[in-house]
Formats: C-alpha cells, structure tokens, sequence
C-alpha cells in the first residue's frame, strides 16, 4: 500500500512550542496489522533524523528502514501489533516541512519555516491517532530521534501510552553530539547555494549536505565496524585527494546517496530540535515532567554509541529511576555503535519483546 | 631568539618517497639548552598536525605548543636536553610547504606542491641534524602526527636514535580515522574558493577550513571534557541557526582562530600523510621495518582518545613487541583524550621522565 496522506488542523492552527504556528499540516502515514477490537494492540512508530514513515514494505521488492525488525513473528509482530508510524513535521518525506507549499504563499516555507522541536512532532503524531479513532497506545518506540518522541508521548500524553521502547537515545543530547550537529549545519549553511534557506527556486546546497551527511554517518557507526569492513584498503582507481581509501568512498557514496532522498533544511531543523530536546519543557522542571509517566519505560543502551554515549544513557536510566518511572534497562556492546537499532536484530530483538510483552499475554 | 631558517637541498633536491621531488627546502626550527661536549644530550622534538617549531618560549610573554611541559626542572628539561624542534615539511610556518614560493616559478606551489609522506618529512629533519652536526639523537618525541615521525626515525636510522617517545599515537591511522580526515579535506576542497588549491591570489577556502578545524576539534576532545566544560549551556545573545549552545560558540571561535594561523593546503597535506603513515613504506614488510629499530621505545596511549582509539594504541604495541622492539608501555585515561598530550602534564610527566632517564643517569 503506498504511503497515506491526511491534511489536518485545517480548522484552527498548530500552535508550536517556540511561537508561530502552523495551519494545513499534511501528515504521510502508514501502518501495518490489523487494530483488534478493543483497539488494544496499537503501536506507535517515531523514526529517527532521517526515516520516514514507512519503517516496513510487504512486498519486499522494496526495503523499509527497519524492514528486518517487523513482519509475521517478528518483535515488531504484524501478525499481532497495529503499527502507525508518519514521518515528522518538518520532515521531507511527506509530512509538511520546509520544503512543502506554505498554504499563505503558494511558495516553499525555505527560510520561513518555524522553529519545531519534539513536543510539536508529538503534537502532530496525536492529531494523527485522533484522526485514526486511536486514543490509547499499547506501546510507542523509537530510536534515537524517535527515543526522544517515545519519551515526550508518556510525559504529554500518560494516560495514552502504555509502553515505552526508547533505543540508543537518552534525555538529553550531548554537548559533543551538539557539537557534531553544530559542525554539519555549518557545512549546509555555508554552502554557497544554502542562500539562507530558500534554494528551492534554484541549485540546492548539495556538497554541504553530502559533507553533513558523511560526519553522520562516522558517529552512527564505530571504528570497530570500519576496521572490519574497510581496513586501510584503497580502491584501485583512487584519486590521490579523492576516494583514495576504500573508507573515504563509502562515506562519499553515502553522502551522495543521500541527496536523492533529503532536503537540507528539513536536516538543519531535526538537528536541532534533537540538540535543543528537552523532556521538561513546558512544566516546572525534570521531575514534575517525569512524574507524569505512567507508562512501563524500557531503554535500551549500546555501550559503544557513538552519538549518545552510553553514560549519558545511563544519567537518563537515574533520573527516569529517581522520578519512580517503572524501568526495564538493557545495555550491550555492537560494533554497529548507534546504527545497532537499525540494524543488530539479533541484539534488540529480546529487549524489545521483552519491552512489549509484559502485560500483553 | 626568533625561529632560526636554514636553507637545505640546494645541491641535489630531496627525492619524494611517492614521486617527484623538491629542491631548496627552507626549515624553520628552534634550539633550546644546550648540547653537551659529548654531543650526547640531542633531542628531536617532532610537532602534531598544527604544530611548529617552536614548542616553547622562553620568554614568559609568549606560549608555546609544549610550554607546560618543557622548562627548567620540567618532563623535558631544558636544562639537561639540547632540544631541536623544526617545522614539518609541507607546513605553513616557515619551512617549505604549498603556500611557500616554488624557486622554479617564483609563484606558490598551490595544486603543484607534490604527495608528500612521514617518511620526506623525516628525511629533512635528518638533513636538518646533519647541518647541525648531530650525529646521534638521544631521544625522539613526538605525539599523534609527531609520534609516526619519531617511530619513523628509529626505523630508518636505527643507528641515530637511542630512545623513541611516542604519545597518543598507533603504528596505522585507523578507517574511522581516515573517515574524519575525509570529511575536513571535503569541507576544505568543497569550499568556493579552493580553487584545486590555487587561491594565494584570492580569498583562502576559510569556510571550509573552520569547518575542518571544528570537527578536528571534537575528535581532539572527549565528550566527557565538553560536558564538563561546556554541558548544554547556551549563550545569553546566541542565534538560533548560529551559536546558540556554549559548545557550539566554542567551536566557532576555535575554527575561526584556525584560520589565522594554518594554511589550506598545509591542513589537506598533513591531513593526508597522517592517512599514509606506513612504516614499513621502503620495507619488505613490517617485520623487516620494525626489526631494524635499537631504540628503547616508550609507547602512552590514553584510553579514551577518540582519534588514535587504544585498541590501535594496543595493536600497535603488540607489534613492537612481536619484532623484538625494547618497549615500555602505559596507558591511562584522561578526559582530554586525544589532547592530553599537550594539555595533560601531571600524567604525562613520569612517562616522558621514564622514556627519557632509562640509560641516562
């Protein structure tokens, strides 16, 4: 089934947690299984920085970004769970965001895209389980990004949200790791074509976005895993300042790649609502935040991510302990560093049944 | 006393381990102490990527690269050593590099300064001992960049070195290495005015090379120092788009005080020699290289460098001890990671002390 649309706060604006607003909001969704009668078994999906909202294809001539985590039998069970996953706002797969129509002007927001953060993706997510008739969650889970989502939907939503599944993600954003965002924006805004945000007329600010998406990819992954597969092998058709290593061709190929599929200020405005994520915004401080979760919470850790370090997951483990948030915590080594949830089935597989099965049999 | 330059290679040029050649090669380097009768005291200090000739200033006003570790009484005692310390070639601070004038043309090298290799760079610090009429070397030193060129030293004249210090460096640069060392060249050569590096008529690529420098910045440090340094502070007139945290604010001012100092092309060549760096390069193999080494050869690696990862740092010690080389090894953690060795002094201090006292009391 190709992916489904629906324009919602048509009626009265989104009003966003940094000021502004923003009315006409296109959501692309899909979901998998069948939702029981008691509308019991749903399962919300939050995707990370750059997914979108199809994690899963049934025809598997295409792949999803977590095709290998969901299917009959599988922890993410379609024969069992009603899976709902839509790319964010300010996405580009669907979902309105920089690059969409703004309804006011029949250009591209470009530039005039508000500031978002995570408490307004989730906003969105709800309308969209409103629109689908679904007022309680048996579980939501995320990665990464979609970690901080999960968690925002327990604390703004606790009588929603059964179950939290939140992998390789944290509260809080690191300063390293906002050092690391902080270097690939200057890398899109300083590219010659960024023209402040509004290039949609003309050539976008590809080789920026490419450079961006190479430093990615390095914190996604571990040296451990690039020893492996890469070694000091050169190609044997290198450039001296080129591709030399076989290393430096996959990043290239990779940053490449990922042009056809991104828009650069879609990637500037999730970084940054991943740097400026805050679970308290909005109530008094951390705790009256956390007390609010009702949901059971399982985070799970890898000790060699690379992006969100394995002592600021397990700072996240204290506090959601300290403000008595029912835990299930996991951590484990993979050479996949912070790509693991994406892509180590083996290793999240038992957490995440284990995740969605305590009180469902 | 101001850097000291000399002028070598003027009779025959230097012929380039990976072709071509060079021929008047002026070196920037500085003395400190004084050479004993015997000529017995001699030791090479080799700079870091960004480093120079001058580690250290006597003059108080000033600081050098290696100001808290060397002085009277200090790790590397200038009142026992005679320490000579030279500019790379291919720098930018006085010894012959890219942005220096081709004797052929009058002009800048630019995109016709050749490959270079550690292995060049070693062969004109040798020319530059010979001038001096230092026939044998009581110590090299070096860290990260320096390191490969003090292991370089006791490996092509075993005869001339009799201990090797190296800090915070590994035998091989590793894949994820290399990764980084791709993204800076790509933010450098990316960058509008790069020109394929013949921009000394124009404005330097010095977007790019911030950007380069700011993501050399993070892999200098750990994620532990800036959370401690800078956590998620964020500045009191900070821009959103621009340096709204303390860390990106940093990072900023660190790329741009670069800028100052260092030269494109120097950056993409060092860059590119530390990817190379292979010390069996002339060798059969890497037996037949480490098995000419004499020296006595301290290792220290730091636990948590993020750039040279201990289990290189490990790897690389198991191979000198596989090839009979007399070694020393300590490890340790600090929170400046990679950094630690121009910032760390309380644990360098007996490291450096033990490398260098072992036979010459």
């Amino acid at each position: 089934m190709a992916v489904q649309k629906v324009t919602l706060f048509t009626q009265s604006p989104l009003k966003l947690a940094l000021g502004g607003e923003l009315e006409q909001i296109d959501i692309a969704y899909q979901t998998y299984g069948k939702l029981n009668a008691e509308k019991s078994n749903a399962v919300l999906i939050c995707h990370a920085l750059t997914g979108d909202a199809e994690p899963y294809f049934e025809d598997k001539s295409q792949s999803g970004w977590w095709q290998s985590f969901m299917g009959d039998g599988l922890a993410l069970d379609t024969s069992r769970y009603f899976f709902i996953c839509s790319n964010v706002l300010g996405g580009c797969k669907g979902t309105t965001g920089p690059s969409s129509l703004n309804p006011k002007t029949g250009a591209p927001y470009g530039s005039q895209f508000p500031h978002i953060v995570v408490q307004d993706l989730v906003k969105v997510q709800k309308a969209l389980l409103d629109f689908l008739q679904i007022d309680r969650l048996y579980a939501v889970i995320g990665g990464s990004f979609g970690g901080m989502q999960a968690t925002q939907w327990a604390i703004d939503y606790p009588d929603a949200v059964e179950n939290v599944i939140n992998l390789c993600s944290s509260l809080y954003f690191s300063a390293e790791a906002i050092g690391f965002n902080h270097v690939m924006r200057q890398a899109v805004i300083n590219d010659p074509n960024f023209n402040n945000g509004d290039y949609y007329d003309g050539e976008p600010p590809l080789k920026g976005l490419s450079i961006a998406r190479m430093l990615g990819m390095l914190t996604y992954r571990t040296d451990l895993q690039l020893a492996k597969a890469f070694g000091r092998a050169t190609k044997a058709e290198g450039q001296f300042w080129g591709d030399y290593f076989q290393v430096e061709s996959y990043l290239s190929y990779q940053g490449k790649k990922f042009l056809d599929r991104f828009d650069a200020n879609t990637y500037l405005h999730l970084l940054r609502a991943l740097d400026l994520y805050d679970p308290a915004l909005g109530y008094e401080n951390l705790k009256s935040a956390l007390s609010r979760i009702k949901a059971r919470y399982t985070l799970v850790g890898v000790t060699n991510d690379q992006l969100f370090k394995i002592i600021d997951v397990r700072k996240s483990k204290e506090l959601l302990e300290q403000h008595s948030v029912n835990l299930n915590y996991h951590e484990f080594p993979s050479d996949y560093g912070h790509d693991a949830f994406l892509v180590d089935y083996d290793f999240f597989e038992p957490r995440i049944r284990s995740g969605l099965e305590y009180d469902s049999k």
